[in-house]
C-alpha cells in the first residue's frame, strides 16, 4: 500500500496511491483514516511531504564503504561504528518531492548527495526485541541527506553540513509492503546511473536500531529514522537533477538551485 | 508576561500566569489568541511542557568553566569551541515541571543534571543580523539536559547520554520580559544550593547563535534552543530533587526516580 500526502486546489490531504490514481481519505496513516469518494490523478497534484516527523532520528555511517570512502576523503574519521548510536536532525531542513535543493551561495563545490531509505514508526513503542522491531514500522520512505563536505570537516554538530534550508528531500511516499533485501538503491545524476547499492547492507539493520533504540526511548507514530547511505558520491552545481530510485519504493527526484541573493536583517 | 500550558478537568490550554492566577486563552502565544473569562489558580491546574518544540536545537558547550570541568572529567575533550555549532536532539525525552526523571536501570551513577536557559523562538525568520537577532524570540523557559556521563564518553551521538526518556525536563512556563544579563542560574539539590552561574556568561550568546544559524536555517515558531550549562554538577540517585531556578523567569523541579522493572516484547 502506497500512502502519498498531497496538495490539490489549495487542500493538503492524505491518499492511498494506486498506479497513478490516487484515493483521497479523511484522516492520516497515523490515528486513522476513511475512503473518500473523490479520486485524484497523481500528475494532477503537487506531492507534499508524505509526513511532518515528530522526531527525525538519523543512523549516520551505516555501510562499510561510505565510512571508508568518507575517511579516504578526509571528510569523517576511518572508523566503523561499533554499535548503532542514533543521531538527530531538525526538521527545517525538508523538502518534497520536485522541490528545490538550494545550494548556499557560500557553500564550497563540494555538495553531494547522500540516497537513504526512510523508515516511517507508525505505534507507540518501547523495549521491542529485535525480532519484533519491526512490528512498530508503518512503511517507506526515501530520503536525500544532502552534506556539505568542507563543513562535515569543520562543524561539531554537522548543521550547516547537513542541515541547511532544503538539505533533506524526502518521499515521494510511503511504501508499506516492502521486501527489504531485495531492494536496491539506485541514483541517477542528469539521468546516469551513479551510485547502486544494495540498501539492506547495513552495519547495523533496521530491527538492531530500533532495538536498541527502544531500550532508552520511545517511539512514536510519525518518527523517522534515516538509514545512512553507502560509497562516495560525485560533486553537485546548480541545475543538477538527482533521481533516488529504491525498488520497491520509488523514486525521489529533486533539481539543486543556487541561492538567489539576500540581504541581512 | 508569563504563558503557561496547563491541564485541568481533562483539556489543556494556554494562559497567562499572573502571580498565582492563570487567565486562560483560546489559541495559543504562537498563532494568536483571546483572553476568556476563565481563570484558574495555580495551584489547582497541571503544569504542562509550555510547548512542544517544532525542532529542539541545543547549544551545548557553551560556557567555559564547563568545558574544562568535563574534560577533567574524561567526559568531553578540553577543545573550547571556536564557532557557534548548533546541535539537534528529538523531542522524545521532553517531561514537565513536576514530572519524574526515571533513570535507566542499567545507567551508572554518573547521572547528573544540567540547568540551561531554553529560547523561545516567536517569529518565521531568516538571514537576521547579531543586532535584530533577538527580535524573534518569543520568550525563555528553563531545561535541565540531564546526562548520563559514561554514555556521553561511549556514545558518538548522544543518543543514550542525552536524549533517553525524560531526560528533558522543560518548564514551568515561558517569561517573555527578561533581563539576560542580570540573570543567575541556581540549581538546588534536595533544597541545598549546589551550583550557581550568571546565565549570560555564555561562549557564544543567544543574539551570535540566532544570527549564525539564520544565515543557513530558517526557524520557525515554536523552535527551541537549549543555550547550555555552566559547571560541573555532582551526581544524582533516586529520591533525588533537583530545581533549576533562573532567576526572573522562574524554577523547574523534577524528581529522580529508578526505572521500574520492564520486559522486552
Amino acid at each position: 500500500m502506497r500512502w502519498i500526502r498531497f496538495s490539490v486546489e489549495g487542500k493538503t490531504a492524505y491518499g492511498i496511491l494506486e498506479g497513478e490514481r490516487i484515493i483521497e481519505v479523511s484522516g492520516d496513516p497515523f490515528n486513522g483514516y476513511e475512503q473518500t469518494t473523490q479520486t485524484h490523478a497523481l500528475h494532477a497534484v503537487k506531492i507534499e511531504l508524505p509526513l511532518i516527523p515528530r522526531t527525525f532520528y538519523c543512523a549516520g555511517l551505516n555501510y562499510v564503504s561510505h565510512v571508508s570512502g568518507m575517511a579516504a576523503a578526509g571528510v569523517t574519521k576511518p572508523n566503523i561504528p561499533q554499535k548503532p548510536d542514533i543521531g538527530f536532525r531538525g526538521n527545517g531542513g525538508l523538502v518534497a518531492h520536485d522541490e528545490p535543493v538550494i545550494i548556499p551561495s557560500n557553500a564550497t563545490s563540494s555538495i553531494q548527495y547522500e540516497g537513504e531509505l526512510v523508515v516511517v514508526i507508525g505505534k507507540k513503542v518501547k523495549h521491542l526485541s529485535v525480532e519484533n522491531a519491526l512490528s512498530c514500522v508503518l512503511g517507506y520512505t526515501i530520503g536525500n541527506d544532502v552534506s556539505e563536505r568542507t563543513w562535515q570537516k569543520s562543524d561539531r554538530t554537522n548543521w550547516r553540513a547537513k542541515n541547511c534550508d532544503t538539505f533533506n528531500p524526502m518521499g515521494p511516499w510511503i511504501e508499506t509492503n516492502v521486501d527489504l533485501d531485495a531492494m536496491q538503491t539506485i541514483i541517477r545524476l542528469n539521468g546516469a546511473e551513479k551510485t547502486r547499492f544494495k540498501t539492506n547492507d547495513m552495519l547495523f539493520g533496521i530491527a538492531t536500531f530500533i532495538s536498541a533504540m527502544t531500550r532508552y526511548m520511545t517511539l512514536y507514530p510519525g518518527d523517522v529514522i534515516w538509514m545512512g547511505t553507502d560509497g562516495v558520491p560525485p560533486d553537485l552545481k546548480a541545475g543538477d537533477v538527482v533521481e533516488i530510485e529504491i525498488t520497491g519504493v520509488g523514486t525521489l527526484r529533486n533539481t539543486f538551485q543556487a541561492e538567489a541573493p539576500f540581504t541581512v536583517d
